[in-house]
């Protein structure tokens, strides 16, 4: 049985569990879904209704993880040796930290301000952008990669001395920002050294091919070297 | 040295904390903190501002975990055998799928709009509640308590066949919403079984006798046996 993963290409959580997986080298059909359509096949899989959903088979029995969260922690739960979580407790208290600031602050003053103009009002026509959703939204964005930079003058990655899944989960979101050309990058130098890193391998491909209706990427979307 | 919980009574994450520490029998000295004023302790603790916050050693070395995600990830990573997480992947998936629904749904459909009103408000002294958000509050609660009564249909805890961390994320959402007398626990009979079985862990006695200034707990919320 070939898994199958349900996610929205510009879903920060689904791309979250597509690097994770991507890391791992479990193979998984990646089916696309629209989750605000009635028939979005995510609906009867999530009690939340919406993406990531991992269906997948565990010691011959039938697995449904719901939510980047579970995907991620099944990923890391199948290693022989930590790939996604450090070993020092002082990094993994920093892991899940910062995946609860992305999970909350993150989404909360940056991707519900500026996706929502950039993202949803196209998807669900809801009319053009507006300049104050957009101004807020990037003015907070700055906020937060400012605080990634400041990380990132201390340690190598995010959490510390090894990539972990804070680092996948931040360039999930960044990384669709970045698609919308939301990402100064000439501003955060540590950051785009950081993100050259994790584009270059190979989990992040497939979303780099990904394309959003009628918007092609910034120019750089794609480019490993930018 | 003592570990030190910085955590305010009556924040959900942090009752998680308090939680998780107790059924691991970790001694922590408690220090309530009051995050919205400006000398909060907690600000120059955690770059989020806000409890709970563990200060502990850890190998001879001092750490401090941010967040309650941060601080039952490190609890469990103590246990020898598992204590808060399941051996079992269809669990493990539940655990996390469940916590996830109680940072994001809960928290934002319940918390923000229920909690702001009778807690936040007086708190902040933002005046009186008002009604329409009572009455929202009040219909999201009842739709996440219907849910939580079906899980309990099929399952001994929320997650499966064990206690788990899910259990204690829910109890601790519940609790503070029970303190102020917002649970009509004749309603769901099963979560009221589940919750009574939950308070009468020793774990729970420290929250069962906090006080939320002047107001008196709901007349059942310390009683065992409701």
């Amino acid at each position: 049985m070939t898994a199958v993963l349900f996610h929205f290409p510009f879903d920060p959580g689904s791309r979250s569990a597509r690097l994770a997986l991507g890391e791992a080298r479990i193979a998984v059909e990646e089916t696309g879904v629209r989750p605000w359509e009635a028939d979005c096949p995510v609906r009867d899989l999530n009690p939340s209704g919406m993406p990531p959903v991992l269906q997948t088979a565990h010691q011959g029995r039938p697995l449904t993880l719901c939510e980047a969260n579970a995907i991620m922690g099944w990923v890391e739960d199948q290693q022989k040796t930590p790939l996604l979580m450090p070993a020092d407790a002082g990094e993994r208290a920093e892991v899940r930290r910062l995946t609860t600031w992305f999970d909350r602050r993150f989404t909360d003053e940056v991707n519900a301000v500026l996706l929502h103009e950039r993202m949803e009002k196209p998807l669900l026509r809801l009319g053009p952008p507006e300049a104050q959703g957009l101004r807020e939204g990037r003015a907070a964005l700055r906020e937060h990669l400012v605080m990634l930079e400041g990380l990132l003058g201390e340690r190598d990655w995010l959490a510390g001395r090894r990539m972990s899944q804070a680092d996948l989960v931040a360039a999930a979101h960044v990384s669709v920002l970045d698609y919308f050309g939301e990402v100064a990058w000439k501003s955060y130098p540590l950051l785009k050294t950081w993100y050259m890193r994790l584009k270059s391998r190979p989990c992040f491909r497939p979303l780099l091919a990904d394309r959003f209706q009628g918007l092609a990427p910034a120019p750089h979307y794609a480019d490993l070297d930018f």
